[in-house]
């Protein structure tokens, strides 16, 4: 079939000429579509048999255009394929947070896939102040089994090369990152968000601060150049969707072989965001203290899953067994955790910034109506982008990491 | 064309049916054949018209397995389209250092190019203690103008990713590197050389230096990880060819997007293994002295020439005009180059290790016949392979590197 933009008028007869599609819907009333995409991108739908329980798919599509802008901002919808292979390697590691896929077609951008039914989406819960027990080790374990066992650790050599080039096609989206995280936000650009007060701060503190743009500068050479994994690229809150029990992650069109930090860092930032919102939100101290801890969860368990599977696996791409003995082994592994943790706090200071300045903000807090409660917030993001950004090689660990998180809101409450 | 390796006999023939050889070798008495390769992995010949001036061409064709191990080993062939592409690259972005190309057969693996004539392999001229003015500019030039170049420096975004999916296929050739560059030489590796003084002589070193272990994984994670730019991937003092006046690299079936060090550090620790074989061979402290210029001139010239272009080009996938205001930018750009350096000299002590106790040593020492001789100068390859890595965190510049080196071989020549 060539390529046409689907709607919901002829959803139900395009899903119904695919097989697999057909024996999840079953028969019965007429198919009702509903749109429930937000993003940026492309239009997501769901399709349900009415009346029916668990007789519901979604669809999603790419179109060649960026969403949000419009036409005039024109991307390859090669994005459906990369999402597609993404969906692909993530069913085979981490089977438990992707949805099954029921059909892909790469000439109509489409991909069809599980309904995964009473999960939200992880955002819209924490701005209504909704605790998970075990979010934060769901996406550290997603975060260490794909990071692990897609990078030169977890993989041998030429499987692993070839893996790479089913990614280097996402030129679009990678470019969009590099420009609207690593770069845009942190100069006067016309694509930002139009809160002046909040803009103008954030500018006057970057333009003092050459050491902290040049990091900035350091973290976009990581992403353009450091290939250590297939990343997510896009794990902000409202990639991973969780329920009693159950966590999975959506939207992986952004995927690449990228940093080790990057999607580390992106979600704990978003956490932060997060935070942040609950000064004016409903979620108050006791849900803050609960994101903290969550936080924490994420990379306890992201550190410890992934040096498991190192144990595991003394030989990869990088290591042959034996070629250091136990104990440099275990200072390097020491060294090289550090790395990961060090940089995914440079990687989230930049994202503290793109979300708050950049083009689409989180909705935590730009959905905040009051335009000076909205301010207050934005400029904390700022200011804790500013702080992790020039203390992130001196942040030792997860503990040191909380005291300069907790030390920060205390002080800015203070301010404030 | 379906694949059949060439020989001899039926290489006339062959590229007979080729309009543009034809053209080139012209009418006259029978084709003369001659094999001038010593490549580990492909078959070179010559063909010549006898009699007529210019009238020849170079074939290179490649078969399934590593040359030098045999067909127990098998190899993808797939290294000469990556040859065929790094060429093509080349040829584009710095014509005066390739030759021309004047068929490709992707189907034959077979690269048909002009003839360089009266110009030699560099490493052979070096053993002969052949001084040529330019080559250390020379090399310092290719090195910059193909780095830069192919880099998020000199490459916008989305055409830089689109080059680098080109050569995502060649798995087989980066997996050997991994192994016979970052590996097996330190370890008690079947493959190693076999001449056992200094096989214990380096193993003894490494297994008491942890240190070193862990550096030289630092750069086989940088090998594996980091996409800077395409690298030619092998340029040893075996790959560029010089004559009066001109300099051509060849061989380029490694390249794929590597670390900016890789390259400089690897041509430079060929420069340094000559200038240790010149303790026996007969250029004696006059040649050594115009080696050690000519490491210099490749950095000087390479760094010179890197930042012009720089210079030439503000903005780029990773840099934006203005991000960084001229004083932060020349300071962003004296650490980059340092950090290029410094790489280079770490990725160079690889090199030295491996062209000593790894398989395939370069002939400047390998050929030496009087035992004991070939063993003191293997030793000191070793032991400068250690100094320079355990050093090269604190190098800061060329002269430093050029006086650690000098100080390095009088006290290695007062030991000896």
């Amino acid at each position: 079939m060539s390529y046409q933009i689907l709607n919901s008028e002829i959803l139900p007869d395009y899903v119904l000429t695919i097989d697999w599609c057909r024996e999840v819907l079953g028969e019965g009333e007429d198919l009702v579509v509903t749109e429930i995409g937000d993003g940026n991108l492309n239009y997501v739908y769901r399709v349900t048999r009415p009346g029916a329980e668990n007789r519901s798919l979604i669809v999603k599509q790419a179109v060649p255009f960026l969403r949000m802008v419009g036409e005039e901002w024109p991307l390859s919808k090669d994005r459906m394929i990369i999402e597609i292979r993404a969906l692909q390697a993530y069913n085979r590691i981490a089977p438990d947070f992707v949805p099954d896929i029921y059909h892909a077609d790469e000439n109509m951008y489409v991909l069809i896939m599980q309904d995964l039914g009473e999960v939200n989406v992880l955002r819209y819960d924490m701005i209504e102040g909704v605790a998970f027990p075990n979010i934060g080790e769901d996406i550290g374990r997603f975060l260490a089994v794909t990071l692990f066992k897609t990078s030169y650790l977890g993989m041998e050599s030429i499987e692993r090369r070839k893996l790479m080039g089913e990614f280097t096609l996402n030129d679009d989206l990678c470019k969009l990152t590099e420009e609207f995280i690593f770069t845009f936000p942190f100069i006067d650009h016309e694509s930002n968000y139009e809160n002046r007060p909040t803009n103008e701060h954030a500018l006057a503190l970057f333009r003092s601060q050459p050491e902290y743009m040049k990091r900035v500068l350091h973290f976009k050479e990581l992403f353009l150049a450091k290939a250590d994994a297939l990343i997510h690229g896009d794990l902000h809150t409202g990639s991973p969707m969780a329920g009693p029990g159950e966590t999975y992650v959506i939207d992986s069109e952004f995927a690449f072989f990228g940093p080790f930090g990057f999607d580390v860092g992106k979600i704990i930032a978003n956490f932060l965001m997060s935070y942040t919102s609950h000064f004016h939100r409903d979620g108050g101290p006791k849900y803050q203290a609960w994101i903290l801890e969550e936080v924490r969860n994420i990379w306890t368990t992201f550190e410890r899953e992934f040096l498991q599977m190192w144990a595991d696996s003394p030989a990869s791409a990088l290591l042959f067994d034996g070629f250091l003995d136990d104990q440099d082994l275990a200072a390097y592994k020491t060294a090289f955790m550090k790395q990961i943790f060090q940089d995914a706090i440079g990687f989230g200071a930049c994202s503290l910034a793109r979300r708050t300045v950049g083009i689409a903000g989180v909705a935590d807090i730009r959905d905040i109506e009051d335009p000076n409660q909205r301010t207050r917030l934005e400029k904390m993001n700022i200011d804790l982008s500013f702080r992790l950004m020039m203390a992130h090689e001196e942040i030792g660990d997860i503990d040191a990491l909380i005291a300069v998180i907790e030390q920060f809101y205390e002080e800015a409450m203070q301010l404030s």
